[in-house]
């Protein structure tokens, strides 16, 4: 037997996801059915408007309701910094620790060749584009500190250099709060590295 | 910063539903927005149908478009076999095993007074008028072997007693393909103490 045919097309929709197989789409199904009418037509509602009412912003290519999105838009934004992230989700970070004034650039990726994404794939010729119609004066590199983001920055780092534009790459220690003994095996090697004169 | 208020709005309905945390629901919303337009409405739309096209069997209280439901307008069912489930889960996982070819009742829950779940809140009722208006001969009470599903089956069978329908439960023991060794001591008293002669 199969379920209900409305209910099998929830389960459907909802094991697309990522990270969601069938049995926890199996759950989030009935448990949407389940919910109150007005709690399930506010998540209907939420998904179709994600993809209607958001688009990119034409200056940073971050997500947004308003074009140019409210941190470009920002007059008390330095305009001279830019940090470039893989995600809005990196920003939304960069964001929260408090310690960047100035604006960013969403690359949508990283460079990842066996999944298929090469340059085209990310915003980095707009990068480049941007960096050339002048007023940038540092760009902060803060793709992730993995094989892919190295990889990225340094390709970025090669694209910027005719622009003369000064170029910085996020630091890569110890995070705060943890302990020499925990740390994995890398981040201990970036600290020794990495260390600062005193 | 706060990202873009449709995302916000869509991590906060993600994140009203069970076993979905506020990383995991940010994770799934940047998903939703990132995939096409087509999958996205696909998922919003299954969302409101859910609700919208579903309806409860009057006769066994399944989740149904059509009323009675497909299992119990099947003129090929066995109409005086009624196996009692907790949910509608339970049903598809006893249809998936093909040993039931009787009618069901789903109770849509199982006692639990500590969550505010009595008699009342479940079809307990409506399963003893049900056997009461005649032409059911056993009621399988096939509730989950927990602490709350046999308290749940032993109030419905007191409920049934007046009846004189034959009222039977579901076997306990060793899982198919399990072993001993790594099976739970309950299952393993549960397998000596209701062992089959050969």
């Amino acid at each position: 037997m199969a379920y209900p045919e409305p209910i099998l097309r929830l389960i459907q929709a909802l094991s697309r996801l990522p990270g969601i197989g069938e049995k926890t789409a199996e759950r989030l199904a009935f448990h949407i059915h389940a919910q109150g009418k007005e709690e399930a037509l506010d998540l209907a509602g939420a998904v179709r408007e994600v993809k209607e009412r958001l688009t990119s912003c034409s200056v940073c290519y971050d997500i947004t309701v308003a074009d140019p999105c409210g941190i470009c838009a920002d007059p008390k934004r330095d305009r001279g910094l830019v940090c470039v992230v893989e995600q809005s989700k990196d920003l939304g970070a960069v964001e929260k620790a408090g310690a960047h004034r100035g604006l960013y650039h969403v690359l949508h990726g990283c460079l990842s060749p066996l999944d298929g994404v090469g340059p085209d794939q990310l915003t980095i010729r707009r990068l480049v584009d941007r960096v050339k119609k002048g007023g940038v004066e540092e760009v902060i590199l803060a793709t992730n500190p993995t094989a892919e983001g190295d990889t990225t920055a340094y390709f970025i780092q090669q694209a910027l250099g005719p622009t003369g534009v000064k170029v910085s790459r996020i630091a890569r220690g110890l995070p705060a709060g943890s302990s020499l003994e925990y740390a994995s095996r890398a981040s201990v090697a970036d600290a020794i590295k990495e260390r600062r004169k005193l």
